[in-house]
């Protein structure tokens, strides 16, 4: 991995530091922008939500506008009341200070424990050693500030040509499920130098993450403080792109791209996963029938099970598209495991002995099922389950 | 466990054997009244139903009337279509003729493996064996029938009065989540002497199950052949209950506790579980929320698995009743684990080191949450989830 293959779009720098929320990794990252970017972000939906997110929701109600993200790890400041909207206040109003911006244009995250208060005075701190170490090669290292429990950074960029001009996406990423007590997070943050409408933004954006962040499973919890924020400076200074033509199309599907890559890479990175499941289903009812039926695949344990074993089990693949809540006719239901038919038409196909198939044996695992009743669509992201993910959530020291 | 203590109603005889579904172990099981008893029963929600459910909800559309119930474990009868269907349609005409009643007065149940056709000739040679089997004291043979991967019977009985006359509910079940490649069923079979309605049945095993197999889960998967039936042959000639009064209180009190003491045994023997986990919700703004809450406890995995390495972890707790769906006011939410406050008004309360916390270090685990917000209450039945549970889901032969 070097610095060259993922650069930052024009005009935005980042910086890394460690200044002791954590014991040894670093923990504090700072994204800024030279000129003020638009900025679209989506939140967790868990009713339960950290500081850092409320504050971040009325700050985006108002106002769509900023200079700068400001991150932290080791700490989610979630369920700390009212003195963690003052902390998370705090820590935006020291940024903004010392980056001679408005308290209004950092949007601030945080990950890591739920539950303690935010240890204030490391951040305080570190925050002028972050500002001071701003720069286009300070990508890796602001990565690294908002890692958790994450095994490998995640970072993925893309550069592509709007009406002649060099528009350039960079995304990074935080998140491996659930490791580690109360670490429970998946941030994003996507960057570019594309000039776009925020229109534009929010559509790209919503089909994005409905195919790639919004799929992808790991163990079905769903975090306090979940963040995935798209900026856009304009540097590129390409003519506007709005919500519609061919120059939206380009920037969707690369940003669609993005978030593909980002999404894999966090779930490839799930707690104790050996597997990646790639799932589609197809001839669903409605979209929404399909989607059910494929998160009811990614999210069912048994079926997890199965993957890590190495076992294409395509019966417990039917019962938890059964049980999914979308329509199902079982005599028309088809089951493909790894481009091999198990089942079409409600019956068995697949004369493979289990045992010596070549199926499920990969380290990328591909689910097709077709329901053969409508045009309804819909993809999901999971991993397996290994005892090492049993291992990690439960015999934590605290 | 003797027989004494279990006894059957009067009417009552059952039956239990091994014809050669299974290698060894016992296969099939009978159990028959000798009036005519009512039914009333409640199948798996799975769209994807095994060929013995489909018949018996047709056969239940037309009539309630039957003589017997015929179950064989080692094959689910599922994912098997047209031939599947004459097969359980040849055990109950092979089981009638045997009995001298009609094919249908028999209700049939098959559990074990999915998408295989049914080993009809040890069944079909096995019948009149089992028919001449049939006693008092063959219940625990005939419980011993229906066991698939379960690692001890379970069997729950109440004798109680009514109007004066010995009534008598004994109930036997099998399950225990999912083990083995695609063994996945709950069956229960409650039988009585009572003389109650139909309607009032149905009352009484509806709210009774509401409370119990409803709100019990293993892994969050659902089978194919869930069955639930309550037979009553009225022998015990009290004069007859019906849907209100006490003697239906008094009959519905003690279905429940029979469905309870049979559930939590179905949850006890959870694969690879090692801690019976007790959830109650209240202060919902609906009974749906709480509902959804209290599911939203009992299905999360990193719950799960704090509860297998003894951690009152309340933040995991929280965040999964704020992913439920359910209303939440974080600043409302009271977390009780054991009967120690751990989070009250959104403050957290307890100061108990986790670590030194007696908290979760049971075999029997209470978590108790009320979200303050309106009348809603609802119960879970939970287990913890242990390395086991992926070992015997993977790594099994097939």
């Amino acid at each position: 991995m070097n610095t060259k293959e993922y650069k930052l779009p024009k005009g935005f720098l980042a910086s890394g530091m460690h200044c002791g929320v954590k014991k040894k990794r670093k923990d504090l990252a700072l994204f800024f922008s030279e000129k003020p970017g638009k900025v679209v972000a989506f939140f967790t939906k868990n009713k339960v939500k950290a500081a850092p997110v409320i504050v971040g929701q009325a700050l985006l109600e108002k106002n769509n506008c900023f200079k700068a993200i400001l991150v932290n790890s080791g700490n989610a400041n979630c369920m700390t009341g009212k003195r963690g909207i003052k902390d998370t206040l705090a820590m935006a109003g020291a940024a903004a200070a010392l980056l001679n911006v408005k308290e209004e244009e950092i949007l601030v995250s945080s990950t890591g424990i739920i539950g303690k208060f935010m240890s204030m005075k490391p951040i305080m701190k570190g925050l002028p050693e972050l500002v001071k170490g701003l720069s286009q090669e300070g990508l890796l290292d602001a990565c690294d500030g908002i890692m958790t429990t994450d095994r490998f950074r995640k970072i993925s960029s893309r550069v592509f040509l709007i009406g002649g001009k060099e528009v350039t996406l960079t995304g990074v990423a935080k998140g491996a499920g659930m490791i580690k007590p109360d670490m429970a997070t998946m941030l994003c943050y996507i960057f570019t130098d594309a000039n776009i409408s925020h229109k534009a933004m929010v559509r790209a954006l919503t089909q994005s993450a409905e195919m790639t962040f919004n799929a992808m499973t790991v163990d079905g919890d769903m975090s306090t403080n979940d963040t995935l924020a798209l900026m856009a400076n304009g540097l590129a200074e390409n003519s506007l792109i709005n919500e519609k033509g061919r120059s939206f199309s380009i920037f969707k599907e690369n940003l669609q791209a993005v978030c593909r890559e980002l999404a894999e890479m966090i779930v490839r990175d799930g707690e104790g996963a050996t597997k990646f499941i790639d799932i589609r289903v197809r001839g669903a009812k409605s979209k929404a029938d399909a989607k059910k039926a494929a998160q009811g695949i990614a999210n069912s344990l048994l079926v997890k099970c199965a993957i890590l074993g190495g076992d294409p089990n395509w019966g417990r693949i039917a019962s938890s598209v059964g049980a999914s809540g979308a329509t199902v006719d079982p005599v028309r239901l088809e089951v493909i495991l790894d481009g091999e038919v198990f089942l079409r038409n409600g019956k068995v196909i697949s004369a493979l002995a289990r045992k010596s198939s070549p199926v499920f044996k990969g380290k990328n695992v591909l689910i097709e099922v077709d329901l053969h009743l409508g045009k309804g669509e819909a993809v999901a992201l999971s991993c397996d389950i290994s005892k090492k993910y049993i291992a990690l959530n439960s015999y934590y020291t605290t």
